[in-house]
């Protein structure tokens, strides 16, 4: 089967193009290489059956042109820059819900099918109701990231009633895992690897999060785009558990074998918009047979061995 | 008081001019006059603390210096054409979400502190609970004019955490009066003033939908936005009722004194998009002590008697 990825060179895209490679599908990558970086598609690059084409979601007729042929789009381009939406509050609009909507008529007009979507848990703004279902009450937004994703959301569920699409929309916890390039798990690194003495955190340290290994995002994907035949179909995507960012601390710590002195910068949330509770419900994935490999722990330990191995990407993501 | 109103020369945003210039305030009207019409604003026109600013809501710079000294936003400006959104896929795009998000900047830009915005009860797409409260459970979207005020609605919300704005979001049935200019009471005047021997209706009759008349909709806006003092407030307004299609043309039919032949398009939608049931609970506005004044009915009545006597709308709009 042919399918594009928007977003090809990121962290998840990468992962998924060589996912779908090695399981003999034809892949076509688009990224305009803003956040994305060649050396995450090197073992994709060495596929034949990979083809990379740089362009900006923006541009529909490129982005149409690159994907004809393609049975389905997987569209994971965005600005996943949650935490300064206020700095810059037209960046989301513009590449989150603008962008999506460019897919949508890029499909349109070459004639695909089949969306997935990545979505965030940020959609629930904060939650009257935890663990999260897809079907919580009606949520008010609390950051421009959720709201752009949220409207990424009504736009495709829309295309689909009035143009006969078929969506696969996955709202996601953090995810974390080889190439990840941002977060906390990455913050925390880089400030020890600077640094083993001294540790700032964002927040009090008792955030509560979700967090899920990307071979189990990417594997849960898979698994609902084949057995989930709804026109439109949402999933929670996380783990049945959270972690503390205090525990969190203590298992970076651990791994690293160093024992700074913490500095937290107060308050319960560590930005404007930080939602500090996120756990969602993930029975109706659960449903189709799917669960977690790894443990958040893993995760995490798995994200750390990817970056002391990988100390580029620490110099790249600022 | 000095209030500024996107969507002025329209026609809940000019019944609006009138109600608050009446009260005392001070009134600046912003519209690019796309669908507006001068002449709902004469009686506006008439009054010394009325001032008219034509522009686009898109045009940013514009909105910010004609807002400048307001206290509040009533944001009124929006493709209201629900029907024929897959007809042109960017508009409710364009003038419902950016026109929203141009809107939020004007506010920081101009120091204006709150929003009054008219969202829709499309937002509840094909909703599960019937009557629909504003905390329903978290609807998928069925039409590109519901996703549209979706998404303002949550940029509205995410500007309210981020910068500090306040909001009242109005989620509206269709509403019927003075200077209706378009919706099923239009086209079926329209029709029975060409030819009172017969009436075309899209869809089968059997829709369902509430209605409520212009000035109980002004009403309740006003009650809310002195009451109500949440970050961001949303309210249902509706009627307690729901009338079906058949009904409304027995009404209509009666009022004009014609008994024309019928034929129904088929099927239970009226377009791609169309809700055939909308009852939204109006219980929390209620709750801060407003009803409407008029039945459905009669807000019927009221339109039909604008409509006879103001034969030039029959003409504009079509």
């Amino acid at each position: 089967m042919r399918y594009l990825i928007t977003g090809c060179a990121g962290f998840i895209g990468s992962n998924l193009a060589d996912r779908l490679l090695a399981a003999g599908h034809e892949v076509v990558g688009y990224d305009n290489f803003s956040t994305g970086r060649e050396q995450f598609l090197a073992s994709a690059q060495a596929a034949a059956s990979f083809q990379l084409v740089r362009g900006d979601v923006l541009d529909t007729a490129a982005l149409a042109a690159a994907m004809r042929g393609a049975e389905c789009v997987f569209h994971l381009a965005a600005n996943a820059d949650v935490r300064s939406g206020t700095a810059h509050p037209r960046k989301d609009l513009e590449q989150n819900t603008l962008g999506t909507h460019s897919v949508l008529e890029a499909m349109r007009h070459a004639g695909v099918g089949k969306i997935v979507f990545s979505s965030t848990g940020s959609v629930y703004g904060e939650a009257a109701v935890i663990p999260t279902p897809e079907d919580a009450p009606f949520p008010v937004q609390t950051s421009l990231y959720g709201a752009s994703k949220l409207a990424g959301e009504g736009l495709i569920a829309a295309y689909c009633a009035g143009f006969g699409l078929q969506a696969w929309i996955f709202r996601f916890v953090s995810i974390l895992g080889e190439r990840y390039t941002h977060g906390h798990v990455f913050d925390f690194y880089r400030q020890l690897h600077a640094d083993p003495t001294r540790l700032r955190v964002l927040g009090n340290g008792l955030q509560r999060k979700s967090y899920l290994y990307v071979q189990d995002c990417i594997e849960a994907m898979l698994l609902a785009l084949a057995r989930a035949g709804e026109q439109v179909n949402i999933f929670n995507l996380g783990h049945d558990t959270y972690c503390e960012v205090n525990d969190s601390i203590a298992w970076i710590c651990a791994a690293l074998g160093v024992a700074p002195q913490i500095e937290y910068g107060g308050g319960d949330r560590g930005w404007v918009g930080d939602n500090p509770r996120i756990l969602l419900d993930i029975s109706r994935i659960r449903k189709l047979g799917w669960q977690p490999a790894l443990s958040i722990q893993e995760g995490i330990n798995k994200t750390l061995g990817y970056l002391r191995t990988h100390g580029w990407v620490l110099d790249t993501y600022r």
